[in-house]
């Protein structure tokens, strides 16, 4: 019989109450509907420190992420685009990650703006992804113009990014099946 | 009379007792030397929050850090390559920036490698100071391998780097005296 | 006195009838407005051969083109996105160029896309212009959803847009000057 | 009982007599050893012209091109450096390919240069890959100081490289099998 995959999305804002973790909230019920296990990293709950930062190296926090980093057959990164690419937030919850967390598994990505859309944040993503020998789809998700993209129950209104979403859970479930060791 | 330009350093990794925190110093003794004025940012002395962490917008560093920015005519971004691209801490230094301290400045990128020379992270360090209007300079550092990089007196070995770093030098002094305002 | 400032266009569509060379004409009214001299590279009239292609390196538009290329103070560059970045026929043009006719100059640039805004072609053309050694302005122009952004007179409908191209134009204008040897 | 598995191969240089020339042909032994078909375009002999050139749309070396890119499995790409990223050759190749040549196919990519090692022509091209949904293996090779990578014979001098090509026909193969639809 298969093992159940499981799934870890990662927050580029510091709180999940944000568009960033609403995202990751949409994603996560579609995977879980589909019977896919869910976990999502909660930086408010149990922040990471820096790296570098002085006790960083033995802190629990640390030792949480990387076991449930380790435990999932793929990635979903979901960052706001701060001055052209991924936070700070983001960033640093990716190089806590190493190799034994990431190789060969699948990673996707989603970029919400407040103005116009751009895939810099995402592209840079990808480049991080590769470097520590990830598989990305090649769907993705640009949320543009933040402000007015969910209704009032925190649904996305436009359409076709509805559409979009659900290319994008069934490109991850396809591909981490696929390509599960 | 022409007031004195001054020059500020931001590090990648959290201490400045790095090949990054090095390379800035390295930097600040040949502006000092041409009259310039030098300011590096000491996460560890002063740590930044992360962006959006509880208390973050009122944080005594952050406005500190602001002025400090607010009062210079360049920046000099010094970041490790972690995974492909420019540390979290560099990125959530910069994410702490905005138009009023950036716009029309000089940006100048040094990147250090443990490995091979990548310009990944200088790339992205120039796609950030472009979104907050920066002007960068053609000239760049990259410092490979970074453990053999320097000698005992934490001298640069490479003959031809130490070439670059004058024209980098040069090129900083140069373009902050063109462009300023 | 001061010499007569110089701006070249180079068009990443294989003729200037198209969103990018109405781009590029968009542009050249406004500097020449000012006081600026134009000229503009037509690949449909003087095709520049494939670098590499038999017969290539005494072909006489390419001496024909580097010699315009030297002539000038700053280059204002147009590209469709093809496939996320900018065209093979822009990307042909641009490795025709070398230090002799970059090394110091400004470059400007504009992307335009069938579909949503994005600056991936902006970005990708600015490592270029780093590369050959040029001063990038961080103004930039995307123009999307192009088949609805002209008008009947092939005027940008959006006026936001509009004022992007004068702030465009005018930082061409001022870094020229200022970085003009 | 399994199809046998297309491999095609697209080069950067006009011809296929140059480093990435014989890169394809190395990569293409291997995969021949393990039962691999294997295509290559020769620009030089069939040389597709410009997008947008007088003729272009008709020009039976276009249709010829993508009949052989409609019945390949995987892409592996090689291009020199040219101005920091992929040369004209390679983009104006890849511009004439689109979705029903690439959807959810693997593509492979590598790099030469004649100076130091350098990531940003294999970003580019991992840019355009994701445009036209095809998946990238994590895998690639960067050949430096390109005058000096091969022997006599033409092999690789460096065994860490060696290494590196075997690991990368191996990804090749590997994952167009788990993604061949």
């Amino acid at each position: 019989m298969t093992r159940q995959l499981r799934v870890m999305g990662i927050c580029g804002t510091y709180t999940l109450e944000s568009a960033n973790g609403r995202m990751l909230e949409i994603i996560s019920d579609k995977l879980k509907a589909r019977g896919i296990d869910w976990v999502v990293w909660d930086n408010k709950k149990y922040p990471l420190p820096f790296v570098g930062e002085e006790g960083c190296w033995d802190h629990p926090n640390v030792k949480k992420y990387k076991e449930l980093a380790d435990s999932v057959d793929a990635f979903v990164l979901s960052s706001p685009e701060y001055h052209g690419t991924m936070s700070g937030v983001m960033k640093n919850s990716l190089d806590w990650l190493s190799f034994d967390q990431t190789s060969g598994k699948i990673f996707a990505f989603i970029s919400t703006l407040g103005g116009q859309s751009n895939t810099t944040t995402l592209n840079h993503m990808r480049t991080v992804a590769r470097w520590v020998h990830g598989f990305s789809i090649p769907e993705q998700l640009v949320i543009a113009k933040v402000k007015t993209a969910f209704d009032e129950n925190g649904d996305i209104v436009d359409e076709d990014i509805n559409n979009r979403v659900d290319k994008f859970t069934d490109s991850i479930i396809k591909h981490t099946e696929k390509l599960r060791k």
